[in-house]
């Protein structure tokens, strides 16, 4: 008991945020003993904001929560999120969205709300029809256990090949006044702009307008999640749920609110970047994580493609794996992305050290250094494109063994 | 003796041209106790037609023989082609290209022809300078072992990671008359439309003006080494080169003239197809050949976006590795596309059994026979889409851990 209260404390301390509550079970759907079914209640005064797929063959769940996303919730009522794992219910047909209603309804009545205000993720195995009365039957269960303590078991229950939960917690301060983000992450494979099989869920106290909160929330997407890549496949379920609780409220001038929303959004856009980059830490098999900056590029658009074109090259992915610095791999990425740019111009760097000029090798490179540089576990490749002054930058995995390993056994 | 005397007759038979010679050696640049530089030289009426990558960073021989590729060749004189394997030449700035001109320099004064008779390939690592001094010093060696009886050898000059030389030959009738097609490939890895880290060499005699024959090239291009994807990594090398020494003639009235050529296309066609699936089942640590096929499709290019979408998932070919019919991951795949296909009239189909109908898994498949034809070396898929009548087909191998394995450790 004594252990149980000191966690607590210190779960409070960090991430807790008031009227936020969670409760975790084993649905018996899939994994056996360990918890793969997650509620989270909100108070009454929450809305919870979605960020979904962009796959044209999206989950059951996705289709569900894209359509209530698109409605205002009853403010006056609780806002409930569902998750399971080990069953995507994707590609299941009508017996698919029979699921997410059934589950729905069912939520809908045990605490008085509107199922508009009802969210629903699901990770795991596509194809597979989910047992949703197995899961139906855990939610008196589910509602008797819940309690903002539950944040690390929350986190743990979402997750499928990850080998470890993601977790975020922050106070910060806005004119004096402290507030709280927290939230969780899910996603080690399927990794690819567009969100992952990613699953992301982030909570505030902060009180902000819906409208407002999701365009922070794509803005931050973009600018996190999109920016990921382990092995360039996206899922059918990805999905990045932001909510607040709107219970601390800042009130002051037009003026300073506008500073004020900047500032969150700096500390939303920080959990975002920090879950997105311990996803790709926890990539299926990775043992190194991989910066990709490209500067000094026309557009963005030109940096992004050549970023991604590195990130998902298997064989750039495969050298660093190999500790090796093969930047001709590099050249290849870049030019397969079939964009005019000055290839006298380039520069290259990997782990700081420049290994590329006017258009061709550097003949004097501190070969020693370099592959020292390479034993790191984070790697940090550089792009000088010489044309402009746009950038853009990604991160992803090396790719090992280990990951093939993984995907030819694991149903996903 | 004996032995030599009776490989080479029956080399003669089957891939001999009268007309192109091929000489080999180990250059000293690269690799020990294997031929590595192969000279071919046509005879005076012939032409070569290239083909090339469509990467933004070409190799200097790939920049050498575009510019070559756009002038009309000397006819009066011999053609040369000129391949050396273990190094790429590519991303060597001036000096790189220096060394394609010095190499054609001495080789137009050998064979005394113009510089614009002379073609270049290389392959290996990039970002190396080539030692292209040493490749000089080669040529009289070479120049007096030019013969048609080194086909072979040839084919085997050219690899890098290949686990085996790939050649073609066929005898083909047109108007009752014999013609030959024969050539050899490389590449293994980095293989994407668009070509690979790919060579391709194809001769024949049947007459032919350029203009036709590089039209006739770029379409079976296309429907052949252009449908192939190993790793979905574009090498900065890729070139493709069918030549004709144009000795068998065909006299005949234009409306025949037409339809001979349709003959040879065919043959050109199945010469390319032939090699493009050989490059396939040599992959990298590839155990498995997987043919994709979309089908009643809208248009060719959804078609084939979903095709390469599938032969480019790290997750469907770890599948196909493990021997799993996980066609969740063909869904993922057709969705991350973003093409707005209608999910309830899909088929899908692994090795002719159907799994998915009406946006949903088939609930009595019979696994047994699915599970025991998975085992088969050759995977065929199907996706028919039901929305039209348009299809593409391509071709990909699994993605095995001996894929990292290699790619690790070697320098390409």
């Amino acid at each position: 008991m004594t252990k149980l209260y000191k966690r607590s404390l210190s779960t409070k301390k960090s991430s807790t945020i008031t009227g936020v509550n969670y409760a975790t079970c084993c649905s018996g759907t899939k994994y056996k003993n360990r918890d793969d079914l997650l509620l989270i209640v909100l108070d009454p005064g929450s809305y919870i904001c979605g960020c979904f797929t962009l796959s044209s063959m999206p989950s059951s769940p996705v289709i569900w929560s894209k359509k209530n996303n698109k409605k205002a919730n009853n403010k006056k009522q609780k806002s409930v999120l569902l998750i399971n794992a080990g069953n995507a219910n994707a590609f299941t047909g009508e017996e698919g969205l029979i699921a997410c209603k059934e589950k729905a309804k069912a939520l809908s009545d045990l605490f008085n709300c509107d199922e508009r205000n009802i969210f629903l993720a699901s990770t795991g195995v596509i194809g597979e029809q989910l047992p949703y009365k197995e899961i139906i039957n855990q939610f008196t269960y589910l509602k008797d256990n819940l309690s903002y303590y539950n944040f690390d078991a929350a986190s743990s229950a979402i997750l499928t090949t990850d080998l470890k939960p993601k977790t975020y917690s922050k106070k910060f301060k806005v004119c004096n006044k402290l507030f709280t983000i927290s939230g969780f992450a899910k996603g080690s494979g399927m990794i690819f702009p567009n969100m992952a099989t990613m699953l992301a869920f982030i909570f505030t106290d902060f009180a902000v307008d819906r409208d407002t909160l999701a365009s922070l929330t794509k803005r931050a997407v973009d600018e996190s999640f999109n920016r990921i890549s382990v092995d360039g496949d996206t899922s059918t379920s990805d999905t990045v749920f932001v909510s607040t609780t709107n219970k601390e409220n800042l009130k002051m001038a037009t003026e300073d609110r506008l500073k004020a929303l900047d500032k969150f959004y700096t500390e939303l856009r920080k959990a975002m970047v920090d879950l997105a980059k311990k996803i790709v830490m926890d990539g299926e098999g990775a043992k190194k994580f991989i910066e990709i900056r490209v500067k000094n590029s026309k557009s963005i658009q030109r940096a992004k493609k050549i970023c991604f074109s590195i990130a998902n090259s298997l064989l750039v992915k495969t050298a660093i794996a190999g500790e090796d610095a093969n930047w001709g791999r590099l050249v290849m990425a870049i030019g397969k992305t079939q964009i005019n740019v000055q290839t006298k111009k380039i520069k290259i760097y990997i782990q700081g050290i420049l290994l590329c000029l006017n258009g061709r090798g550097i003949e004097k490179v501190d070969e020693f250094a370099l592959s020292n540089s390479l034993k790191n576990k984070k790697i940090k490749i550089l792009i000088d494109l010489a044309e402009g002054n746009r950038e853009f930058t990604s991160w992803t995995s090396d790719l090992t063994e280990e990951y093939i390993k993984i995907n030819a056994d694991y149903r996903s």
